[in-house]
């Protein structure tokens, strides 16, 4: 029989996951913790509550949950990678602990969507940002891409890095869904998606700035 | 007194204003024609279905909407650029159609963050593209694009074209919902967003193709 300990952190992986699915079809905003509680088979309509507190702290942990991994693939990578000139490689570790990640699920996933919608929040964003960019391995990660790009505007730096985050969530979000539904994707799989998100990134940073009046 | 012709018209733009700002906020699935009705402040509840159809008819219709004046402001800066050998001319003309008209509003705006919404779903997105997309104007424009773009292979082709509408609906969207809840936005006009978003897509699609394995 399981222990007590091991019964609740069933029920808390239940609710994450039921979570995580939810609000990746959804959004954050539209579902009630009455609704992940009943997904995740528990009766008791207060058991997002008991085990996680508020919205804000569940969201957190499902972000959590992959931000541990990610931050080691990350750190892992950036050993790699010390001092080298090429700008392609930094910008692919960037992208690369997502769509590993990804590709490692084998099955079905609601991650990328998740974080897109997520993204769409500016409180819920602002966890991610804590979780996943205010993290050692993605301030080493910059560091390192910022040493390979012309010296950019201050406005333009803080864009492009916005562009950057943006064109990552939502091609992962697109091809999860793609995938999900059964439509069409530019790309056959992560890691060819992982190599063309990595050229656009490196031409973003690259292309001229033109000024704006 | 108004006549019923002009009360009916009153009424479908009621409709059409208090459901594209619905769809904006929390998505399409997660809008009743119900809610809609009565944001619109018709007592009636079948006063969407009756005015517009299926849920898909509505969302055509507001697309639809911003479209033919997408369409023409397109056309009129396509005239101004026949035959130029600069891309960044071409990429301007599918951005500042649409930042142009978030501009001109004056006031708060819904429409980026509806577009955005749409986009997520596969089924709405085919509308989104039938209206905005398959258009003489937008046929032109990437014909034009395409002329001063290095040859790609179909799937990269296909990509950088999902990137760059990605890109623009997104950044776009963000910065509306900044200006809503009165966040920070890297820029400080639909201007200046323009002008960096024609940088970055120019980039993307300069960027040099690696081999995906």
């Amino acid at each position: 029989m399981p222990s007590k300990a091991e019964q609740a952190r069933e029920t808390r992986q239940a609710i994450l996951d039921a979570a995580e699915r939810l609000f990746a079809e959804h959004g954050v905003g539209e579902v009630s913790n009455r609704q992940i509680s009943e997904a995740a088979g528990q009766g008791n309509h207060f058991a997002v509550g008991y085990h996680f507190g508020t919205k804000a702290d569940l969201v957190r942990a499902i972000v959590r949950r992959h931000a541990s991994e990610t931050e080691q693939r990350r750190t892992e990578m950036l050993a790699e990678i010390v001092g080298s000139p090429d700008l392609r490689e930094w910008v692919s570790c960037l992208v690369r602990p997502a769509t590993d990640r990804l590709a490692a699920q084998g099955g079905p996933t609601w991650h990328a969507r998740f974080l897109a919608q997520v993204n769409t929040e500016p409180a819920l964003r602002q966890t991610v940002i804590e979780e996943v960019v205010a993290t050692p391995s993605m301030r080493a990660n910059l560091d390192g891409m910022f040493r390979l790009v012309p010296s950019l505007p201050e406005e333009v730096r803080k864009e492009r890095g916005a562009m950057s985050r943006l064109l990552i969530v939502h091609v992962l979000a697109e091809r999860e869904r793609a995938l999900h539904e059964g439509g069409a994707t530019a790309r056959p799989t992560w890691e060819a998606t992982a190599v063309g998100l990595i050229d656009a990134i490196v031409g973003i940073w690259l292309a001229p700035v033109s000024i704006a009046r």
